[in-house]
């Protein structure tokens, strides 16, 4: 069978493809397991680091559809649709936005519809979905309510992703991560990149600016669990979701100064002092606009779970990319 | 100041163009009342039946952006976004459906971003945007849940004109219409045609077929009214709505037998009785999903009012179209 993850030379599309690499399997369109043959990593960029012989690496417009139509066939079991331009970005670039994460995502149901074999479909959608006033505690059937053109691009992916599964096209599951935190790597242009930031340039000795009040609180999830969720999104039962394609994963509300609390308690005061405070309006804003926190007991009923605490996040990022156990 | 209809040669839209031309006056985009100077009606078929100077009729593809950009620059102040494949038939033809709700929506608010004059834009979103497990009353702040292709698209369309609204490039006011009843001329591919087919066809002596079963709930609203909604949602001042663009229009919530039983007390038993029943699953399930009534508190709060009473609506359809007072 052959598997293919859009975004896939970015952060979580390399893990993803790690960890599917060393299963070795996946959940064929029918059900029942079947050898991942075939590996594709579609991205701007080529993934580095990754040798395996199952695996292609493709760059390429996710917008232009003889790019997608090339990469999914009658042979095509799963798609990881994890490209998306950035919150900040989306919101910087209008244009841009719509292009990859609206039209990439039709170009990618459109090449599926195409193919015919009905593949499992993972879309990772995102807190910012919801919005404007909302309960202290976002439930399943909130109303989506978007505040930024990223939550509005994610939002039209879910109405397209559930329609097309109505419609017998593909099996969609649709995944609302919480804000992925600690992310390995450099500061990109999400509107949430301060919630790996203010952790991760501190521990490699290097100043990070927290651009929202002490406060703010987020709903996060660490990468480890972010994939383990992606994957066991793929493997449920269609019949698990039903008409609900959407689950809204399980997180960790967090105010901003407990995850700066929990960097002190776990690599001490020198490290955590690293953190200036610089209020950005339009940053607080859009971090602002999002949930702090949502129910996740269907996630959690589907077998679906998150972290126990944000230390507990903080060492698994030490271990994973530092290298260095905590 | 410029005034686009899309959809201009529809029964909607034919009624609308009528209003404003014997109106003279909309408020342009600083809220000041503007002379319509010119109104161009947009449609896949010459509008018929309207001769006045300041209208241009123009037959063309919505989807297409050099036709949208050709009607749409920076003296437009007013756009009615009316063009639709209606439900039935965006179900049957996905990609048809997908390309003039979708495509054609955005085509219209790409060609007012760039005409750079912010116009107001009223855009018709629907009942089936809501659909699924609903609470009896759907309420303004109900998730939208559709569940047919159509609703999907109206659903993108209300995430993408609340969006470009936010940003500024229109001022964008969507109005949920209930169903349209009574509709005048013959059938169309609507999962609704039927609601205004049993009682037109009846007083024109003609067998009508309901679909659904009698004690189907329909959320009604009459042409008249319909049209004078279109007129005051535009007219609000912009800041009336907020963040919340879209309005659910009242309506008169109606059960089907309750409607023939109306036809029987205004025209009688023989015309009652040319209605067949004969249930056709595939419209019964789509109009089920929808809801059968809604809150209308913030319209009314806004302004803008529904019907009185179905017996009311059938008089009127009958003054309007067969130039018969009932």
């Amino acid at each position: 069978m052959k598997v293919l993850i859009t975004g896939g030379a970015g952060f979580l599309g390399r893990r993803l493809a790690m960890q599917l690499l060393a299963r070795g399997t996946l959940s064929g369109p029918d059900g029942t397991p079947q050898p991942i043959d075939r590996l594709t990593l579609l991205d701007i960029v080529p993934a580095e680091g990754i040798t395996d012989p199952r695996v292609a690496c493709v760059t390429g417009d996710i917008a232009d559809p003889a790019v997608t139509r090339g990469l999914i066939d009658a042979g095509t079991g799963s798609v990881f649709h994890l490209a998306a331009v950035v919150s900040g970005q989306a919101e910087a670039d209008f244009e841009l936005g719509y292009r990859i994460n609206l039209d990439g995502s039709r170009a990618v149901l459109e090449a599926c519809r195409a193919a015919g074999s009905r593949p499992r479909v993972v879309f990772t959608s995102s807190v910012a979905v919801h919005g404007g006033d909302m309960p202290a505690v976002v439930q399943d059937d909130t109303a989506l309510n978007p505040q930024s053109s990223y939550g509005v691009q994610k939002a039209i992916g879910e109405l397209l992703l559930s329609d097309y599964t109505r419609k017998g096209f593909v099996d969609g599951r649709i995944l609302r991560l919480p804000t992925v935190s600690v992310r390995p790597g450099r500061p990109n242009k999400a509107a949430s990149s301060f919630a790996s930031g203010i952790i991760r340039e501190p521990l490699n000795g290097e100043e990070a600016v927290c651009p929202v009040p002490p406060d703010t609180s987020l709903w996060l999830l660490s990468p480890r669990k972010a994939v383990e969720c992606l994957i066991r999104g793929h493997e449920l039962p269609s019949d698990a979701l039903g008409r609900q394609r959407a689950i809204n994963l399980p997180g960790l509300s967090v105010r901003v100064d407990e995850m700066v609390a929990a960097l002190r308690r776990v690599a001490g005061e020198e490290v955590a002092s690293r953190i200036r405070w610089e209020p950005d309006a339009a940053i607080t804003r859009i971090v602002a606009s999002w949930p702090g926190a949502w129910n996740p007991a269907r996630a959690e009923a589907l077998g679906l779970s998150g972290d126990s605490g944000f230390e507990a996040v903080i060492r698994a990022y030490m271990e994973d990319e530092l290298g260095r156990p905590a």
